[in-house]
């Protein structure tokens, strides 16, 4: 089953870096303020609303105890020595017909610490997922958008090997509260 | 949960086209060689390796037996007044963080058959999920990616009312058999 498959990732991970170890698990209610400090630092997230405000702290836990709960997903954080947040991805395992019947493995939600960017953070988490956690999912498809906007961020995942294929659209529900 | 309400999507729907009504309903397993059909029935598909050959039906049974079994997986066929399958698309809804906690609908593997097309079905099916599935499964962003060229179904897309912000990237894991 698919369902299992995500949650049979062998989790912490550790990954080796220039500047040291960071180790990946799976995150924790615990880690929600970690998770709202990421998000909000990052202008074009911050322009979508997440803005780290208290107000909207049981919108982001009612997210992050959906994603637990779900055993088609896995919110992934990196941690350093310190065991101090500094990265998070979104894992999604989607069975599909398209393309012989394809599994495909959606992430989201790629952010790095303002301070840690630059350091091969980004590139080992990314590399984990299209080399350890895609085949270890039976997924032979790995995709992701990226606002047309994060021009850095679409030379880095070309670099890795991704192909810009497609155009992603988003429609925004009517009457929801999206900025 | 999230798990249970793409499962509490009130199904079969009519669509009311000007050529007569439409049924979406779940895919079953009896569709299997309807899906391969439809799959083929597109160039760019094909392209990919969806050519509807005897050899490949058990990747596509397998992969509808995985969507059918997940409960964060709905595949909706459209069929006529005949009971015959002449579209399909693919729901995954997804739990986040970003976007203060939003979630999200994907959707995948829109397919109308060759002589069905510029009829109004998949308008009519685009807009039942906005309008009735999204907000159903408590979804405040429809996502989708469209590959580079196809270029009349961004415009249908952006008529729909979505918006390209996007680019959509696609990793092909290494030693899969993905042409």
């Amino acid at each position: 089953m698919m369902d299992s498959m995500l949650q049979a990732l062998a989790l912490p991970a550790d990954l080796t870096l220039r500047g040291g170890q960071v180790a990946l698990r799976r995150a924790e209610m615990g880690d929600l303020h970690a998770l709202m400090r990421l998000l909000s630092d990052d202008p074009i997230s911050a322009a979508r609303g997440d803005v780290d405000a208290d107000a909207d702290q049981d919108a982001y836990a009612s997210g992050l105890s959906r994603i637990i709960a779900d055993a088609s997903n896995e919110l992934i954080v990196a941690v350093d020595a310190h065991r101090r947040v500094i990265a998070m991805l979104q894992l999604t395992a989607i069975p599909g017909v398209a393309r012989r019947g394809s599994t495909r493995l959606l992430v989201e939600a790629v952010r790095v610490a303002g301070d840690h960017r630059s350091a091969g953070l980004g590139s080992a988490m990314m590399r984990w997922v299209t080399e350890v956690a895609a085949p270890a999912c039976g997924a032979t498809l790995v995709q992701l958008t990226s606002d047309r906007q994060r021009h850095d961020a679409h030379r880095f995942y070309l670099r890795l090997g991704f192909v810009d294929s497609h155009v992603g659209f988003k429609y925004h529900v009517a009457g929801s509260v999206m900025t």
